[in-house]
């Protein structure tokens, strides 16, 4: 039985063709600035998100935080979202890196408001943290794949500058955002300071993310990327997939959303199951449980289905590129099945 | 017209017989642990607080960072309610200084329950920060000078226990709870890995805080506070006013409590200003306001009545040594005043 | 004019044959553990290091700085030679990512003696930073690509030992020591807590180094490895051809220490160049020169022949994959042509 | 027999004339700017030494660390002579509270010369540490109480400026230098951009230390003074101790020198002892012994003469205001007596 593969959007395998440009991929000493590979997937990142430059890294956590490590110093705070992935998914980063603080705003599904952000920040004061930057996340993981409407991203980043903040999108599913909202990434991320994309989750290259941004950000990102060990030689390894995967793995997102809304769906009538559909807008499904999450997966994992927990009775599905139309309807009867036992 | 400052019991100033004390000081160098008064007053402090040992410290914010720095390293998540001193009054020295996360968590009046904590601790995973350190306020400030049910304070604090979690306590009010309550700060305490209690707020001392805790936390705790600048020569000038305080400004917080119920009730019958009387548990009272608090602060300060903006439309005020109960009937009267206008 | 680069070995440039196994790699989300090559070449690279377990990384620098992390916390010192990597390469990571002191101590061409070691440790006292970790580097880059004797690593290795500090190994250029004294790598890695590994300098990968260590040691490093944005995804095609680079270029670097001491022979008999032939061990030529050095790289470079200042009047020239024997020659004579005019 | 105590400047106690003013002093919070003794003090400090602030602080340390943090970010780097005091005495606090790395510079006796200081500064490369600060001190510690020549210090200063590196002084002991070179603190003070200055080593206050340095500096010293635990309330307590100890404590400075400098040419005579009496500039003496350093200090101890090891066969012996010239002629025979043995 082939398992199918719901954890997330980072399973993905190279396809065959990007496998024949990887090797076959025109390179050189990037740290030295000299792989043209990067060069040009760096321009063209920078091109499509209306940003200045652009500079390639290893992974989106990374990218997150040389962003973070450029717009603050030690003693600074962040206003976030308070599901958003740097603060439950990068190890403890924002402050083990920067010294600076997090503090989580209440938001609805990921997305704020803009008098949510007016009034965390804080004035000055001897005995405050100094409110530095605003970092967004579009898709908003936690709050579902939850897309930003352009109008709300814009007041909420016009409250955070008027304020005097650096703005940051984290915009590891950015992409999914642009077909879902049938707007272009740059329509969110030209606001910004600076914005990180993603390649290897929904686009589906093997490794690597990019941090976009003001010249001057990215001349200062390129410093922290070597002093968090960021800094590859002939990278155009990795970029020549990831170029690729921003030409041809950007529009096909529309079939894994086409799918997580058929698997949310199906999910909906299997009994002991609850989804909230309006929920679903790009390629995740939150299901709710009867039984407990980690007794679900495991009956699911016996069943080939994989998928993980994000709560003692909630798992996540995400579909991408390695999920076929075909295997969400298998998987739903396989579901069915391990759920019923 | 005589200012009557509630803005709060940091303020107050030595009294004759403290002035008399600090003059006759026996001291020593303290960095070399020859300061006499500073012993003595440690080993009064770790009695009454049922610890091993304590360490002399310039102040409130020191005593609390230490413990954090003592218990913590980089990466790791300290607990705490959302409204803790330690988020919001110490500078951002949380992640600044240790590079630990805080994770705010919500409270009743600073109270938090043990299952908030249970659940809000991580699995060990690569992508967490590591759920370490949780630290609890007593009384809670921004709840309103809230006094930590002992009951209510075990079951918390062996839910962190449960966890693997080591536990501060903030006690910078702590003998404030202990009058309130009518348990020695011990009850509390001697719960904790370490506790930090203060000498200049309601005991009235000019300079200086201590941290509690186990033997081998405190023989650390030496080694950061001369990292943070907190070691100091001839502490015996301040350690005599604390021990002085230690003895005989504990029982007399009574007064301060029954002034703040004093003056709340007052302020409730003030057109335009409404208290929560049963809110009032110490020594603070915090008002609600029609007008905004800024334009109230004014009014009352035109009228020599001290008090800080805690919200757009709400005040503290805070009774100490300084503050009697002849003043708190003059306050109402030139509050009435200030604001009837 | 074909260029011929001599700034670094990390320029090289994959092999068809590498390029072959990277298109064909079998790869899994490594960040869920579950990319075979990654898995394959961990394995590996703890064999043959003589240690417990590895842990694949995106640099050298991030191997190193992992090391740092895992053995050390804020306020520790590290001891290491004067010239080491850790302090002049790695973007001053050492203080920024974790709060620890390096401590330069003076070596010989990056060789340390045990007494050097020995005398540096700090006594226990609350005014030190602690002397936590003795950091080394073999072959030693600013030293000259120098190799350490084995009797003499042992014995400083011991010196740290008997100070309890531990020990991490920089071994980016590990192999090059091996095949220059004829022992295996783990001569010197077994004797380590942690050594690092570079598979993007000799050996001729595009990217990647592994941390090799104890079996704790490497389990916490996958955690930092998060933190600083190391976790890649299907990084088995990175490691596919640090396999392939483990497997078949060591040995070969033998080629690359003749083809320095030819450059370096040849260089000595160029008029204005001073070379001292006993310290050409491995692939690198330090070269001392009449002319400023930026003038030299310049009428170099207008040869084709680059090579990297390393101070007012030296340069550096490195052998490696991409530079043959009669490259070496080529250059020469364009060197002597250069430097005529 | 009474002991006499030449380990530091730091023992002494205050005076019967400053135990009268420090009870008396008026006092306010200073957390909230209001402690017109310290402002007194804070303004006659800036004032002295040539700069526009000032700010107390509870020891030299902080002074030192809060200089160091307004100056840098993490990732810089400061030049500072390598027997400094920020590098051996603080307890590593410039990485571990900042992520600042220091650059140890070699001196002679503590005094560093341009062309050092000029060559130590790093390129602008995404490799290096951002070198940021100059970290001067004077009277220089460990280089034996050397005092620096004015034209020096200025010849330093301006290679610093030159490179564009702010430049702090650690002043602990200014005032000894004041006496010594017959010049006034400013005239070192004035050319920096921050001076740290000590009140209780050889002017005999009981506890602290001022930050004096551009009115942008000092307003930014705040805030950290805050974060590090350093705001204390009444604090006038010891500022007015302080303003004695300027007023009445620097001429006699003197005095101290003069001793030192019977102590060394007593000691020159003891046999099993050697001093450098041209390395005497100030209130410091350096012995080399014969014997073990510890060993000598133990005998010294029986005789009830305190002195501290600063190498394995040396120790220091520091003439303060608690040590008169009698005493030292008294020092000087309990010393040949325990040495004799």
């Amino acid at each position: 039985m082939k398992p199918i593969d719901f954890r997330s959007d980072t399973v993905t395998k190279p396809t065959p063709a990007m496998r024949r440009l990887i090797a076959d991929a025109e390179v050189g000493d990037d740290v030295y600035g000299e792989d043209p590979t990067v060069r040009r997937l760096e321009e063209r990142v920078a091109e499509r998100l209306g940003l200045e430059a652009a500079v390639f890294v290893p992974s989106g956590t990374q990218a997150n935080q040389i962003a973070i490590g450029v717009h603050c110093r030690s003693g600074d705070e962040v206003l976030t979202e308070e599901g958003s992935h740097i603060l439950h998914y990068e190890g403890g980063a924002v402050p083990a890196l920067w010294g600076v603080q997090p503090a989580p705003l209440p938001g609805e599904r990921g997305i704020l408001k803009p008098e949510t952000v007016a009034a965390a920040v804080r004035e000055e004061n001897i005995h405050n943290p100094r409110t530095r930057l605003l970092s967004l996340e579009n898709t908003h993981n936690r709050g579902g794949g939850t897309v930003w409407p352009v109008d709300r991203f814009r007041a909420v980043v016009e409250a955070g500058r008027k304020a005097g903040l650096a703005v940051h999108l984290d915009g590891a599913r950015l992409f999914n955002a642009q077909v879902a909202a049938g707007k272009p990434a740059s329509a969110w991320a030209s606001l910004t300071d600076s914005t990180a994309v993603c390649f290897s989750k929904g686009l589906g290259a093997p490794v690597g993310s990019a941090l976009a941004g003001k010249a001057d950000v990215i001349r200062e990102a390129r410093r922290l990327r070597k002093r968090l060990g960021g800094g590859m030689r002939q990278a155009g390894i990795l970029a020549a997939a990831a170029l690729y995967a921003l030409e041809h793995h950007v529009e096909r997102l529309a079939e894994d959303h086409a799918n997580a809304r058929r698997l949310a769906e199906g999910l909906a009538q299997v009994p002991g199951v609850k989804v909230d559909l309006s929920r679903v807008e790009t390629n995740m499904v939150f299901a709710d449980l009867v039984r407990p999450a980690a007794e679900a997966s495991a009956l699911l994992l016996k069943q080939g289905v994989l998928a993980n927990p994000t709560g003692p009775h909630s798992i996540r599905l995400v579909c991408h590129l390695d999920v076929s139309k075909a295997d969400i309807d298998d998987a739903l009867a396989r579901i069915r099945q391990a759920l019923a036992s």
